[in-house]
């Protein structure tokens, strides 16, 4: 099959129509007809081989929502006619220890869906079965994308440190991420504190599902909460005070980053040990756990704050992206 | 009551005779004639004040095997004639919420043995009564000292970590607190990694309990076990090759700090977030955690390996420590 896309042939380019053959189906593969598909900060990074491991040409988009159209002999779980979602991931080989303990995003040899392959921004794309998520009945399918790989991003830590509603948390961040950190917690029963650079945001950062918001520019703000917090989700990805965030930590709380940031944190062994604090970290979460999370989203009626470009306009999209006036994320429409 | 005891004057000076009145009791208060008391390294650190905490004069010592003489109006659990230990803390508020959870040991009122007051290197010590823990029958007390700060301060981690018996671990640093958590955790059942700059010792770190020793100043042989180990325990206050150790680590590995380093561990956000890894630490351990230690050690006949010297010969016992050739633990003797 032939696909229409779109792919830059280098860092700091723009997107150019583009088309590929995507060569017969494998045993264990599914070919999704795409309707939709976000854009994340990662295409980005991928497309400017920001972390030297992007392949050109390069189609990003690894937000997708679509239909199943073609399935491959041995395929289980979804047949021709299913919608689905397909993420950061599109394979894992299946029988490493990781896989068979049902985290398979944590394969070695997990496939990124824009690694070395074509993703999104596109009218097709080939999955492995187990990636390719069956949506839940009842779902918004005009704004689920996003939540394959930021949802999913911010979902999964929640889960990993056991948040309980009786729990006072914080989410650094209030972006393409944070916001969906916010909305979920806040289902979650937590009290729910948002830290933000931007103050001014602050009534639509409530109505987000916050408690409260904290200036997070001001360390004045940040001491008045010290030793409070159970748990702190990072969602950027720039070098913070790390100190005063473990500091904002009650004992034992839990400190965890899903932002990829490139200088390594500098954590203080005294103010860890001395309240039994942890620092963690996660990549997205396992389809087993994508699937619990798009049925939490439809129950609770959670779906990021979005944005619709049509897919021909998507250079417009990324520049919009890029200006960082996205409110929040952003959606391509075949 | 008078107390005869040793202190130093200020840093890097010689313990010398020096005796102070104790004062009345309080009503939550125990009096313990001390039988013998461990050397720490954190006892060096705290006469030296390196800490920056610490009070001239100072009596230092808190791994105190003794037995209570005399209690106060309220004192609880314990009573005049029983063999209790005192360890790093000798008390804490028993009212906010870290105390009414049972971590004492994380209270911000803690007072520690030798912080602003006196500690064992004497003949009598003064603890609340939560602190002076009850000692089990038939514990060797010639050897259980060193259990009440060193041996509390691995045996926390390894239940914080929920530890496993299936689960294959690894100790950096195989000294007094080092040899500890290899007796723990050989009878955890878990496989167990000894990280030593000395592979000459091998031999003696097998006959500790450890299956198997890695030279941790061969990155090769660190390589080796790249990505096999579920939870890490660093002992060593030293700013280590962080990353080596959390590439060794399996996804969802633990790496647990219990050495105060003074220089901020250096984290590759990286690493963490794509083997969902975390870093942790903890301080010492509760009192009702370090009673269920004590039974352990009962159990399974665990001790740390000491050497012993007279309670007056102190100062030729702190060369030893400061030589480096204790074998692990001293044990002073009244």
């Amino acid at each position: 099959m032939k696909v229409s896309a779109f792919a830059t042939q280098g860092p700091n380019q723009e997107l150019e129509a583009f088309s590929y053959e995507m060569g017969p189906i494998g045993p264990e593969q599914v070919d999704v007809k795409i309707i939709n598909c976000g854009i994340c900060h990662s295409d980005l990074s991928m497309m400017n081989n920001d972390w030297g491991m992007t392949t050109y040409p390069i189609v990003p988009g690894h937000e997708i929502i679509g239909e199943v159209v073609a399935t491959g002999t041995a395929v289980k779980n979804v047949k021709v006619g299913d919608q689905v979602g397909v993420g950061w991931f599109s394979s894992s080989c299946m029988s490493c220890h990781e896989c068979m303990d049902g985290s398979h995003h944590l394969c070695s040899s997990a496939e990124f869906t824009i690694g070395g392959r074509h993703g999104g921004f596109a009218d097709y794309v080939r999955s492995h079965w187990s990636w390719a998520i069956p949506l839940p009945e009842g779902i918004n399918l005009a704004k689920a994308g996003p939540l394959l790989c930021g949802g999913i991003t911010v979902f999964n830590p929640i889960i990993l440190a056991g948040v309980k509603a009786t729990d006072k948390v914080g989410v650094i961040g209030i972006g393409g991420l944070g916001h969906m950190a916010l909305k979920f917690l806040n289902k979650w029963g937590c009290e729910v504190v948002a830290f933000s650079s931007n103050p001014s945001k602050k009534e639509s950062i409530l109505a987000m599902g916050a408690t409260k918001v904290v200036d997070s520019t001001n360390p004045e703000e940040l001491e008045k909460i010290a030793g409070t917090l159970n748990f702190i989700l990072n969602t950027t990805n720039v070098t913070l005070d790390w100190n005063a965030y473990l500091v904002a930590l009650a004992p034992k709380g839990k400190f965890h980053n899903v932002g990829a940031v490139l200088e390594p944190l500098a954590i203080p062994a005294f103010t860890l040990l001395m309240g039994e604090k942890s620092v963690t970290g996660s990549p997205l979460g396992s389809p087993a756990l994508t699937k619990t999370m798009l049925e939490f989203c439809v129950r609770h009626d959670i779906y990021p704050i979005t944005e619709e470009f049509p897919m021909e306009k998507v250079n417009e999209a990324i520049e919009h992206l890029k200006s960082g006036k996205a409110r929040f994320r952003i959606v391509l429409k075949n």
